[in-house]
């Protein structure tokens, strides 16, 4: 996936109203491919920095745009969407917020609406504001596209998939009920429970925290998030959090009741009731697809014995390439201390059997 | 933070018992320090791995050690423990389990438990087994010792803490109670967290898991975890894995309530509450040590994209050598649908201006 510059050329004069962190970004993407951008912002700050950072010039306010893009905060965006649809009269209008469904029945019966379409690129960091722009930011990212009405003319959703495309991002239609409980499901809920996790450690000893290790720092990476924020974007997907959370507390529960049986010395079928939860959050896992979308245990993964010398590795992917396999994914593992390390190929299941023959005729130690 | 030759040399004869992922790492750390290890496991298969690695050589059984390290499965620990310090009179005996309360109930009154001082290193991965072995494992890491007295003699504790220094690790002394209570709350509550996260994707559909960003990925990372080892590990521990769970589910229910009323149009008091959460979470995140501290500080990362086509990662390690640079860990992602490839290249700190620079110049897009 790349940046596609005839997409961009069909996108016509570009607006942009609100440069922080995504708005800042898609300006930039768009300029590197030669897209007139026009930016726009409430605060002269963030406008300069954005215009300084080369992610479009100032929007003179006289001139005729085909795309509008509204990168304000979740609880001003339908207003904003509402003003730029009677501002521009021909415009197709989208946005970047992270909840549809508030934003869709706010701007019900909207003059222009059906020049709308809802839209929210899978990407973001932890900095936020324009100077943490990346023209890069989308590479190889979902961008989901949310029609406003299932009749919706194909040049408004296909000016956004544009979009999308031109920025090298995956667009990916839904409808906004699917999309907001979809992302309360694999965003707002890991959100809380970073939150709840690392709230845990606020009372904690020095000593305690002192053994903190990286299970802990990945699992409370994302509590490291601005409140106000959070608690716009929560609130905009109550109904679809709350859902999901209170499943997890059914689950919860019994974790809870298992333990305080083990605890009091009443262990039959508790253990199992626990090894029972790691198993499904196991079998979740599982579900978080990999490259080309695919769920990750359909990889066979063929390990082999690096020796630690130089050109080792570019031997290795000569040699896989020599047999016509592809590689989905690798990693390399090493330790300064062993005689080896080990690299793990991940292959297409059909070709594992041809990969470990290709490796083990070329003279490398395939582990089983 | 390295390994220590000059407290290796005070260790004398090291028996290793068990030669999974921490006891095959311990023998090929104080292998390469010169340090004579002799290595026992139940399972033929695991122990000649561990020998193959460069982990030590197989205990002929008949020559005297001064120090046990036992490294086998928790519930199975204490006996094993038992046996060690029966069968080897003179010896300091230590072990690497996770949870050490309980161990230290069960060898009350044994014989000999003056020479034993229990131990926990804080380290681990994903993978297990001997071939996940690292000699640079414990680097950097606390190293819990718990005395199994208060009035121990101090060429016990010291026998420990020696194993630790010489691997680079930090000793850390606690009280078995003070130890399990740390790891309730940075090691078990965050993995049954990670876990019940992780169990929502069962059910969820193929569109929302493919909107799966790095969040979710990092959240649950250690949920990819084994099921018997960690409904052992939390059995162990389940009163103080309760307590903690307990005040969780405090915040949880809050959180639940605040979102029901958000959804019921009852917004006063409902987002501040949310807010709350979010900002706790910061708060307790803030406490962890070394944020982008000693682990992840051991190497510089270089991330470059990857178009999805044959041969491009032979070029990319045969551009890394050409340039003469030491590739530590590698490893290659895919996002859902993408046609590149994200490759993170570790190096050396002190290497990774020359290969951004190097790559940049043979034309790959280094991502910043």
């Amino acid at each position: 996936m790349s940046v596609d510059p005839a997409a961009a050329q069909t996108l016509g004069t570009v607006r942009i109203v609100g440069t922080g962190l995504l708005g800042a970004s898609i300006g930039l993407g768009l300029r590197g491919l030669g897209v007139r951008v026009l930016l726009h912002d409430p605060s002269p700050t963030a406008l300069a920095l954005a215009r300084d950072m080369g992610a479009g010039e100032l929007d003179p306010g006289d001139e005729p745009v085909s795309l509008v893009v509204v990168g304000a905060p979740p609880d001003v965006t339908a207003s904003v969407v509402r003003a730029e649809l009677a501002a521009h009269p021909n415009a197709t209008v989208t946005d970047v917020a992270s909840v549809k469904g508030g934003i869709a029945a706010e701007l019900a019966g909207a003059g222009g609406i059906e020049r709308y379409a809802g839209g929210h690129p899978m990407a973001g960091r932890e900095r936020s504001g324009p100077t943490a722009a990346r023209a890069d930011l989308f590479l190889g990212r979902p961008w989901v596209v949310c029609p406003s009405s299932t009749g919706q003319a194909h040049e408004r959703t296909e000016a956004v998939r544009m979009l999308a495309v031109a920025l090298g991002a995956t667009p990916v239609f839904m409808p906004a009920a699917e999309h907001d409980e979809a992302v309360a499901l694999i965003s707002h809920v890991p959100q809380l429970a970073a939150s709840l996790v690392a709230s845990r450690l606020v009372k904690a000893s020095d000593p305690a925290v002192g053994l903190a290790g990286q299970g802990l720092r990945d699992v409370t990476r994302i509590a490291d998030s601005d409140p106000m924020l959070w608690a716009q974007i929560l609130s905009a997907n109550a109904p679809q959090v709350a859902g999901v959370l209170k499943e997890l507390r059914t689950d919860l529960d019994t974790v809870i009741a298992a333990l305080d049986a083990l605890g009091a010395g009443e262990a039959v079928g508790a253990r199992a009731a626990v090894a029972q939860i790691v198993h499904h959050g196991r079998e979740g896992r599982g579900r978080i697809p990999g490259k080309h979308g695919q769920p990750q245990t359909r990889y066979a993964v063929v390990t082999a014995l690096l020796p630690d010398q130089p050109g080792q590795l570019a031997r290795l992917f000569e040699d896989i390439g020599e047999a016509g396999i592809n590689v989905e994914e690798f990693s390399l593992e090493h330790s300064p201390g062993a005689r080896v390390g080990l690299g793990s190929v991940s292959v297409l299941p059909a070709a594992r059997e041809e990969l470990e023959r290709a490796l083990t005729e070329r003279g490398w130690h395939v582990v089983a």
